[in-house]
């Protein structure tokens, strides 16, 4: 999944083939059957409850030909419901037979769906190594009348040509990007686990973070499939296929002991606790393994879930240079973009040079994400992913919406740029110059230490409430540090309830899409930092954002009078700052267009 | 209680008087020592858990000497503890005995206060009526070697003038004025009741509300003592002193039925359950008493408090009345005030001539709470009170900061502003134009219906922030209908996660202190309304804020050029609308005051 030389990352094949589906389905009801099971469970998710899957787990996709990245399928007797969230709604139709029935999610959620369909009595399979004990929890709760069995997982038992579980090689993150010695990490964190024996990590990205280290098993985000034991004494049970580290040499040091994955339960057996574990990510199988060992169970918070969220001092200027390089990039792309005829590219050609000129920095390591470019109506796709099919030419009058990434050793970026192709409509421009004071409001944002992403959101999207616009997802996500591109706890959005620190990096993403017509969205990544000292200040301690994307926010789209004194100057003084920090990378050609681009308004 | 011809309302008597305090407390640890407690917790609470209590019911007071609005004392056999939040930091100095000590609340929690003083195995006793479910589960929690002895109240038992409960008169709020019959009300709240049986209601103002009824028992508050159960065939038992119904006539009707109060517990008793309370305000003794009796007891918000908080259409238009009413008493008095020489007055003279104002209008029949009149330093105390004993004179160069608010029979109104006295420094007029800029940011609030008061409140807040400035309350909290002016669950702040819904009428008052020189506060109460539609509108269903109160805002501290042009606007539009209103209401003297002051900036 490495970005090597010229090959290209991201592919627009139409994996989906809706005739596979009904034979499959046939099948699997079969094995219900023989089980004694009125209906069973196929989530998206693996074990690791992660955004992106290897091809062995995509089981979801392979059943009902389903492809996005989250979702289940509900299958009983007589109807399978296939849950997707509002991202999917208009994708599932193409996708699916008719033997399944999208079901809108999560305005029904599968126990409500389940209990309705189930009598009293009823009996659903599901694997309890894909469901996680709070999943399994609320799926007991919300539909009590009906049995949740644990068993083999059935897809599994029918799926013929089921490809191998990855074996992609590890890497070891070098203490001078990580900032801390993971021999370090591993002692303070047993330090914490005040009276537990032990805690259980099954979060790739965890394990990856926790022992300095990257993994290529599934595309996009670099962590190892992989789980852990973190043990109070200060040593660590890594399990983890003998082959993946077999370039690590002796990074992982003494505190740490590999096993192979299929010790794992073993070794869970064997804890005597008590034992913590994450209940919103641990697999119920984990917790069946520890209680029927008779270890008591504490449920915590994933301990490394706050530490990787706070960046280290080296981590910051890791990203500070992958944004620097990615920004160079993205010029390029802009410049060029510029510099076509409207009307002749289309999304694909688009996505592939942007690939290109991340690829020519000859630091990527793969995209973050598969680029979303969204021209006229497509863009107000929120998550929009361009394939053959629904490839659409870039016409003049449009407006085209790119959100894209790369993964560099040193960092993780995302940025989103909305750009007018040919000359675009009023009400284009005035929406962007809306957008575009949230996302300003949000960079300039000051606010003493303790807030959490709910209590700052608001600023965001009051320039859009004015005018009866808003848009249906959060204002930011937290990014990782050559890690997922997005990763919690920190979030600025409603559900952003945990204190936001310095060292946490985060987007900074509001938009605005009109259904049928065009989408808009302005994203950069910013940093949290202690706000700089004022005279007069009362309150001691106060937190600011650093921006760490430096690429010039299209002016033509811009209606000046719009903006306050306040957003101009920090628009005009963004783009100076784009300006010193790119020029002196760019041909003169580049250059000569970043002149314009960063000109002051 | 009542604003009665010319008798003043507000008394500026210091009652504490610390040495009354160590004997009084001497008595009491006779008492537990004969009780076999090794402590006794003495509330400010009484068992109806709002913010005034009646003579009879001001233990703390009568114990400590503390007068504050909240607080607790906590008595040990070798100290005792009294648990005073940040308002009252300084008074409580000056009003206990050395043989109290202060305790710093709630960084300090009583249950730690109590885990730390106290041996695993200690008894402390408490009063079952004046503590909540949920206070003693906290207790219980919080302190789990202790054990908490529910017992007679034991101030009651040496306190031997302790005075009588208060009989004040009940008297019918019309329907024309609630704008929903009281038999409506408790069909509908019956109809909700699910599983339950009854509900025991004990919250004052919802009984008020529920059976649009007002009473006279303490000051400020308009609600009667009472307690009442509301049963699922839709009848309800009140008890309530007989005298103070005397003058009701029939108004209660049918659906409900008049018991002493004596006979609650036994009432209790006869319930066969389920019975719902509301842990955060009900009794331990009340659920004793089901628990004992038999009764499954379900716990839940009290029904009341969401349909009390979502004022009606009648209830709307008389906060209007009671607002342009009020806001003409106040117009009178600032006028008044103008006319003053710099210097000539003390905060005490600017209480009693504003509630004058109000008296002279011929309809107040209280304040709402009592005046906050601070100038200079005694503008930071948040909830400052003045007495004879702190009672400053307002000089030269001040600001004034003026809290008052009254008790109309349509409406209750809550109102601050700050003046200038004489000439005023650049810092205060900076300060005072960043809190009005917040107050104007909410004012001009438009959002998607869902979202809660800790979605909102930061917009009051970053002109603030950016200056490196804050302040330490809410920035709203709910208003009653001629019931307290503090009402939840309707909250402009952090605490506040429920949604804002139309009708809620809630205060909008940022803030700035800075300590030992002045403070800052502009107040004015709004009401959740639906938002006028907008041409290309795309959130279906959006909220705003009417507001009410209109009095001009002082204009001479206003900094203009801070302004932004939409926060000018809405200034000069809102000057415009108060001068339209209440012009017509003057004397000419005033009317000439009010045409300077709502000049457009």
């Amino acid at each position: 999944m490495r970005g090597d030389g010229d090959a290209p990352l991201q592919s627009f094949a139409e994996s989906a083939r809706p005739e596979q589906g009904p034979p499959r389905l046939a099948a699997l009801r079969a094995e219900m059957k023989r089980e004694g099971l009125d209906g069973t469970i196929v989530p998206r998710a693996d074990m690791y409850q992660g955004e992106y899957v290897a091809p062995r787990d995509d089981r979801l996709a392979w059943l009902t030909g389903f492809t996005g990245s989250a979702g289940l399928c509900v299958v009983l007797a007589d109807r399978a419901g296939v849950f997707i969230d509002g991202r999917y709604r208009l994708q599932v139709r193409g996708q699916v037979a008719e033997d399944f029935t999208p079901v809108d999610w999560p305005a029904t959620q599968p126990w409500d769906w389940i209990a309705e369909a189930l009598p009293d009595g009823g009996r659903v399979g599901l694997d309890p190594w894909l469901t996680t004990v709070e999943g399994l929890a609320r799926l007991e709760k919300g539909a009590p009348g009906v049995t949740f069995v644990r068993g083999d997982n059935l897809v599994d038992r029918i799926w013929e040509d089921q490809p191998e579980a990855p074996l992609g090689p590890v890497s070891a993150q070098s203490e001078a990007l990580a900032g801390r010695a993971h021999a370090d990490k591993i002692e303070a964190l047993a330090k914490d686990l005040g009276t537990a024996d032990a805690t259980v990590i099954t979060q790739p990205d965890s394990i990856a973070w926790l022992l300095n280290i990257r993994g290529s098993d599934i595309p996009r985000n670099p962590v190892p499939h992989a789980t852990a034991i973190l043990h109070a004494g200060g040593r660590v049970t890594l399990f983890i296929a003998a082959d993946k580290i077999a370039e690590l040499g002796d990074h992982l040091g003494e505190r740490v002991t590999v096993a192979p994955p299929d010790s794992f339960a073993d070794a869970l057996a064997t804890l005597e606790g008590p034992v913590r574990i994450d209940p919103a990510t641990c697999p119920v199988a984990v917790a069946d393994i520890l209680r029927a060992a008779g270890a008591a169970i504490e449920e915590a918070q994933d301990p490394c879930l706050l530490p990787k969220a706070k960046k280290t001092e080296a981590e910051i200027a890791g990203a500070r240079a992958a944004h620097a390089r990615d920004a160079a990039a993205m010029v390029r792309f802009l410049a060029w973009l510029d510099s076509q005829p409207p009307g002749s590219l289309t999304e694909i050609d688009v996505v592939r040079r942007l690939e290109a000129e991340r690829r020519a920095t000859g630091a990527l390591l793969d995209i973050s994400f598969d680029t979303i470019s969204g021209s006229g109506p497509h863009g107000a796709i929120v998550h929009y992913r361009v394939t053959e099919a629904t490839n659409a030419r870039v016409e003049d009058g449009q407006l085209l919406l790119v959100d894209s990434g790369g993964q560099y050793r040193d960092g993780t970026t995302d940025i989103t740029r909305t750009m007018p192709v040919g000359s675009v409509g009023a009400a284009e421009r005035a929406d962007f110059t809306r957008v575009l004071r949230g996302m300003i409001a949000v960079s300039r944002l000051r606010w003493p230490r303790g807030l959490a992403g709910r209590d700052l959101e608001a600023v965001a999207r009051v320039p859009l409430w004015e005018a009866g616009r808003d848009y249906g997802h959060g204002t930011g996500h937290g990014v990782g540090a050559y890690l997922s591109v997005h990763e919690g706890p920190q979030r600025l959005s409603r559900s952003g309830t945990v204190a936001l620190e310095p060292g946490m990096i985060l987007s900074n993403e509001p938009g605005f899409y009109r259904e049928g017509a065009y989408g808009i969205r302005i994203e950069n990544l910013v940093v949290v930092q202690p706000a700089p000292e004022i005279p007069g200040a009362t309150v001691s301690e106060m937190l600011t954002f650093e921006t760490l994307t430096y690429v010039p926010i299209d002016r033509r789209l811009i209606v000046a009078e719009m903006l306050t004194r306040a957003e101009r100057d920090w628009l005009d003084a963004y783009h100076a700052t784009c300006h010193a920090r790119l020029a002196p990378e760019l041909d003169a050609e580049t250059r000569a267009w970043l002149d314009t681009a960063c000109a002051p308004l």
